[in-house]
């Protein structure tokens, strides 16, 4: 780094390369778009991740509740353990039994699902190492890990194979310096899941190249009918599998940052190090709120299924009718999810040759039809669009409509005759 | 770093140089404390620096109805902006405005202090920097900058001068790698408070080496009668600071995580660079609790004066009660402070034969008196201790006692009538 040079007469003060090399992808791009929606229709936006911004989900009563007895309770006003308060621990260890075989000293509570990611990435990957992650994938990694210095290299997934993990590609990958591989299951952005052979077939390269996994199963147990959601630490039988979760999605309760790291290592792999660096690096900013420490044993313990199953429920039926209503629209291929809270849509960007890539055509359906979708350039991943299930269903069902008419106002017939043609 | 040999028949995973290099100097001492109390004396710790342990000291009603109605509202749930809700940062401008002129623009919300301090020195400081802190000194920075290869350097506080800073060692310490400056002000473990002219003198060191400064006034306004708090913000002519608090204190709510910094930059020397960089660094984990970010303007406003009063007329009262028990100590001297909650006292351990260090004289009052004080070294400063004043009136006089006690029956004589003589 150049030093500052004291005895100029001017000031030089710098930010430092983890600060200038933090980026967010999502942000970077929504912040720079150039288009204003039309003013003729209303503005419907289905790039919000936040599943609570339209007032459709809310969560439970139960939860509300737990917190509503933690505020008055003395206890939830001091600093707990950089760790996270024992009881809390406890219940979350409980929770995520299914997980494995897991107690309280396997957890860490952490600050949202991002501080779980943060601490798991550190304590692994060194900078001049590399952490391999799917493309498309949830771009936090890149976030966190390239100020540091630690490479994010990415594996494919496959569009036309519901989004498996391109195995050859996975293992080719690996090198001397692969610190970690990132498993995002069920996904965002492709609302994928993955079941217990595709997992198994995940952990053989882990395990024969010895690198560890770091679980991002943020959307535990969010798979609609004919799926099922397995845990790829149950699997394991020997890799160390560095799980992150927490309350976000689940729970419906984003901004309250309440996160954890499940640590599942059987063989004793990790061994101290990796257990005490995660503990040391706990003491940083120490935890999430006790607030909700406290209230964690009661919202994991009282909320009844019949939450999830509804809340599921209607996103799968919003996953159906955004899929039935893509279908129509000219130059898109809708790729229908298992499970999560999004979908991906393929662009034939070469039947729309009025726009260059995702970007142009997304800013264009704004200008045109007020509807916006994340452009595949958030996760790395030119010529699809991402829109989430959770905005309420008449809003989906217009915004869909919408969108097909706008394919249909800017497909290029010739190329479309071209295509029909040569089939 | 070694890399990992993937052909080797064993796993080796190692924790990275951050997770190792993290290091909690107070938990590392308090965990390896190898005594157990007097079973005949009920145990009282003077170390934990929670004020709300003791159940003496509770937030005040506001604060807590500001969290009951926040816990209503449909809009506490979700995602807050990165450097959080515009609302709240307003609050906080408004609430600060003794420190200079400020506006939202220039707040960003944390989880904690210590995650606003971490956001500061990752902006300011690059691996192979160094920062400079005061020793005696709160040792979150030493947690926070090692791990990341900046180098902690520290400038001596004047125990004979109230803990001023020794100016020139400060001015001595500094180097062409020096990113900041951190003053804490009023002090942990010192309890001193500065004066305008102090932190002036201050600032006219940084200015001159262009140094910025990280202001730390987690205990802003926490100042005994008789003194006053300056924010040293509020004294910089040209000196960019960039200043550290939060809910923490004296608000009586540690386990909240409530934090912010405050970018004070009137000419603009940090320029877009060091903002966006702050910007960035808020994007990896996003700020505190959404549940208290919507309860901090009703917290900022509402809390009445009284109730700060109150909590500070009673340290006050607990400090002069140490005070004067202990200067019935022999071999101790104790430094009366100006506020924040802390008490140092200097042990002469040449008058204690029995015992080589701080550690090993903390550590027999344990077991024999079951009082447990803070050994100097958790603040790098030997032959000291630090006691904390929020623990109730009756326990705090009871370990004086009992400290005194202590004293008397360790004290060397012999040594004590060579001094004695000699003088
Ligand atoms: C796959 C994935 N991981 C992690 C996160 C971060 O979760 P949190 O908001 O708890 O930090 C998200 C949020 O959208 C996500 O989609
Ligand atoms: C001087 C000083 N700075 C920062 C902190 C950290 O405050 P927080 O608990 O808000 O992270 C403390 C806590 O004791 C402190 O004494």
């Amino acid at each position: 780094m150049s030093r500052r040079a004291r005895r100029s007469q001017e000031w030089n003060v710098r930010a430092s390369a983890l600060a200038r090399n933090t980026h967010n992808l999502i942000r970077n791009i929504v912040d720079n778009l150039q288009v204003e929606p039309n003013p003729d229709k209303p503005f419907i936006a289905l790039s919000i991740g936040d599943p609570t911004t339209f007032g459709n989900l809310n969560p439970p009563e139960q939860v509300i509740q737990a917190i509503r007895d933690s505020v008055e309770l003395h206890t939830s006003r001091g600093y707990a353990p950089s760790k996270g308060h024992q009881e809390a621990r406890e219940a979350v260890a409980v929770y995520s039994a299914h997980q494995g075989d897991i107690s309280a000293e396997d957890v860490i509570l952490s600050s949202g699902c991002s501080h779980a990611i943060e601490l798991v990435i550190t304590v692994l990957a060194e900078c001049g190492q590399n952490i391999l992650v799917p493309r498309p994938g949830f771009m936090i990694y890149k976030t966190l890990a390239e100020g540091l210095g630690i490479q994010i290299k990415y594996y494919r997934l496959l569009p036309d194979k519901q989004w498996k993990v391109d195995l050859d590609d996975l293992e080719n990958q690996i090198n001397d310096d692969t610190a970690a591989i990132v498993v995002i299951n069920p996904s965002n952005p492709c609302g994928s899941v993955y079941n217990k052979e595709h997992l198994s077939e995940i952990l053989d390269i882990a395990s024969r190249n010895q690198v560890p996994i770091i679980a991002d199963e943020i959307y535990e147990h969010f798979v609609f009918s004919g799926n099922e959601f397995t845990a790829i630490s149950s699997l394991s039988k020997d890799v160390p599998v560095l799980t992150c979760g927490g309350l976000t999605k689940r729970f419906l309760v984003p901004g309250w940052r309440m996160g954890w790291v499940i640590i599942h290592d059987r063989h004793n792999i990790l061994g101290r190090e990796v257990r005490q660096g995660l503990a040391n690096l706990s003491t940083r900013i120490l935890g999430p709120s006790t607030l909700i420490q406290r209230a964690l044993p009661a919202i994991l313990k009282y909320t009844p299924q019949s939450f999830f199953d509804d809340v599921l429920l209607f996103i799968e039926n919003q996953a159906k009718l955004a899929y039935a209503e893509l279908l129509r629209a000219p130059g898109l291929r809708p790729i229908m999810p298992q499970g999560a809270m999004y979908m991906m849509i393929e662009i034939k960007i070469s039947l729309f040759s009025e726009f260059k890539n995702d970007l142009q055509f997304v800013e264009r359906m704004v200008s045109e039809q007020s509807v916006f979708c994340l452009p595949g350039r958030c996760f790395e991943y030119p010529n699809f669009m991402r829109i989430v299930l959770t905005v309420p269903e008449d809003a989906l069902r217009e915004a869909c409509q919408r969108i097909a008419i706008f394919c249909k106002e800017h497909i290029d017939m010739e190329e479309k005759c071209k295509e029909i043609n040569s089939n």
